[in-house]
């Protein structure tokens, strides 16, 4: 058999034809099939009774009890490639590669594969959410138990907050991605992959981010999409639950063991708070879960950082935005020269709500005088959520609720703990 | 002995004379003497040989053998006080307030008190910090074995880091706040303030912020000026010195029976790495250590924070700025449709600058396409320089060095780890 072969692949009673891709291993074989599926096979198990070529498919046969995850790629470092020539890392890469990349994904379940964007992470926009949630959605309709979102790490967090407003998931949605391309040694490629279909197949319903938990290579942590931020530019660990504790951890090699055996992967994982479970969000009694979808954003809000010694004329841009959000000081606080334009913009119908540069900890603007003067302007607090998710969900509330200001101060997506423990 | 009362102070064989200040307590004194000069003492060892009042001074007596410290107030929590009317914190306080307000630093140094500021630290500006420059150079001048900065925490780290790079101390400069005010049982202002005039009488010349180290009252974390951040809005124990360990920890109360009786706190320390030595910077080889100072700053410099959805017309307002510190993604990215207009900048003059709003870890833009498009626009790479941090030695390295942007990618004052362990 050789890449580009038509090959039949028999599901139980089902049969596919597909055709054989480039795989960089000699153990295992993928199969793009004609329906859209993508499956890796280890290459002992094929049945390859009849010679390959001249349209006569081989014969590729698996257990048909696995559950189906989608894996959509967006770009990002898992699966790139390093460019020869620049000797740079490239983002070129769909599903398909992902499995050639990580042929340890074979045998855990029957792929979906799907690109919606090829694209370095830094360059992910507020369009490419919204195609994001959309093929979620639609992922999900067709049956998918659980979507894996292969993602570059540089705005995993901005898109997993996105994400997160946007959709009501009956099944986990998985961001996941490498911080070490597959060509080097130390790569996390394997791991987070596997981690997170595995975690894709689990008994939750959560959208989260599934990367190293720590710099050795026995476990990924799962965090809340809107609680999430990579706080290192290298190490594999770099993300973290900001303020709390991680959803939970999954074990490397208690799930890889288990999904290589069929089964479910769920005590491999160890919550550290009760999941949300599956099917309760969206499903509407007649056992097809569908994924709420609430896609609109509006791209009009900028994230404004307050620094000592910048220019008050630095903020005239934010003149006639729908939504700004500022990284004020400690508590909440900018300079005291900067207030009466915050005023002036809100009384123009600007939505503006504070967060901290501490990242850490809830903003209060009731302590000090300037925080007084803020919310006398009109500032809403956004409490402990992030800067760059208070961002995402300024532009989603703008678009989809009627008090966008007043949904700033309360939790939406797990992004704002409601209680209050400023002086702990 | 009433408050306003004229008192005379010997100190040896010299005699002073000043006035009694208000005190907070029963057990503890303070005057203002005519010199400059703030003392505090116990009440118990005040010999009141004469009754008070008529002009005649009440006898102060206290040891002779302690170091002077001064202290340099610019507003803050520390020593601020609750305003009843609003319920808010207000700042308004000078060295005596502290004294009063920390009736333990009496007896530990012959203080010098200064107000340079009496601001909320959001307040801040480049012009304050040249003020203050000078005068802890004044200071040493005048014969201070260390110096202590009260300052609001919310600033405290662009603050500690512009007197990083404008100063050359031979003493400690030691920066000290309080993320609770005075009137609050969990208070931090009285371990705060002793730890940091301990931590200014002892062996070292660094330039420091003594903050709570963990969220008991046991001991103090010592942070280098351009390596701290204020990591939580409320939480005593909110700086941290960011990507390494701190430079030391005092511990509170080996640090204080030791002051108190006289002896030097050097014991309660246990430094992490070796402190600059006393006197070694800018030592004339005649005794009398100086401080070197550089106090200008260019203050057309903004801190540029991308975030993705962000409008690019966003930055137009960097066009023809003297330096610019984005805060990228990652290893140091913005959107590719950012690129060209770096280059333009750099063209026309502006030094650009890199960080990471990952905060740890160190930029590399020779990994992937966008960051050698933006080597190749022009941009430094600054290491694992903090943003913050970034843009103070950026004012700082335009106005005092021929070539500030080679400045940017090297080490002046501890903000920049030479050693390159990007993989670690």
């Amino acid at each position: 058999m050789q890449p580009g072969d038509r090959v039949r692949v028999e599901r139980g009673d089902v049969t596919n034809e597909g055709v054989l891709l480039p795989s960089t291993t000699r153990d295992h074989l993928v199969v793009k099939l004609d329906g859209g599926y993508n499956v890796g096979v280890d290459r002992d198990e094929v049945d390859d009774g009849a010679d390959a070529g001249g349209g006569e498919a081989s014969e590729i046969t698996f257990d048909d009890d696995l559950p189906t995850v989608s894996l959509i790629s967006t770009g990002g470092t898992i699966a790139s490639t390093v460019d020869y020539r620049t000797g740079a890392v490239t983002a070129q890469f769909d599903a398909e590669d992902v499995l050639r990349a990580v042929p340890d994904l074979a045998g855990r379940a029957n792929y979906r594969g799907r690109v919606v964007a090829n694209i370095l992470s830094e360059n992910m926009e507020p369009s490419i959410w919204r195609e994001l949630a959309e093929a979620v959605a639609e992922e999900v309709a067709a049956g998918a138990d659980g979507v894996v979102v292969m993602h570059g790490t540089d705005t995993m967090q901005y898109s997993a907050s996105a994400l997160s407003f946007m959709l009501d998931s009956p099944v986990p949605v998985v961001f996941t991605g490498s911080q070490r391309s597959a060509d080097r040694p130390s790569s996390d490629n394997v791991m987070n992959a596997v981690c997170a279909v595995e975690a894709a197949k689990a008994d939750h319903a959560e959208t989260l981010v599934c990367m190293h938990a720590s710099p050795s290579d026995d476990a990924c942590a799962l965090h809340r999409g809107t609680r999430v931020r990579k706080n290192h530019t290298s190490r594999r660990d770099a993300f973290e639950t900001v303020g709390a504790r991680s959803l939970g951890v999954i074990d490397y090699e208690a799930a890889a063991e288990a999904g290589a055996e069929g089964d479910a992967a769920d005590a491999a994982i160890e919550w550290n708070r009760e999941p949300l479970p599956r099917g309760s969000e969206a499903s509407e009694g007649d056992g097809d879960a569908e994924a709420g979808l609430a896609p609109d954003l509006d791209g009009d809000v900028e994230l404004a950082k307050f620094t000592p010694g910048m220019d008050p004329a630095a903020w005239d841009y934010l003149d006639g935005k729908d939504g700004v959000v500022i990284e004020g000081t400690g508590l909440g606080h900018v300079h005291t020269d900067l207030v009466p334009r915050i005023a002036e913009l809100v009384e123009d119908g600007t939505v503006v709500a504070m967060t901290s540069q501490c990242l850490d900890g809830r903003v209060c603007d009731r302590v000090y005088d300037t925080g007084r003067d803020l919310l006398d302007a009109g500032v809403v607090e956004a409490g402990d959520t992030l800067p760059g998710t208070a961002k995402v969900k300024l532009m989603w509330a703008l678009a989809n609720l009627s008090d966008p200001a007043e949904a700033m101060a309360r939790d939406l997506a797990g992004e704002l703990t409601e209680e209050s423990q400023p002086w702990r």
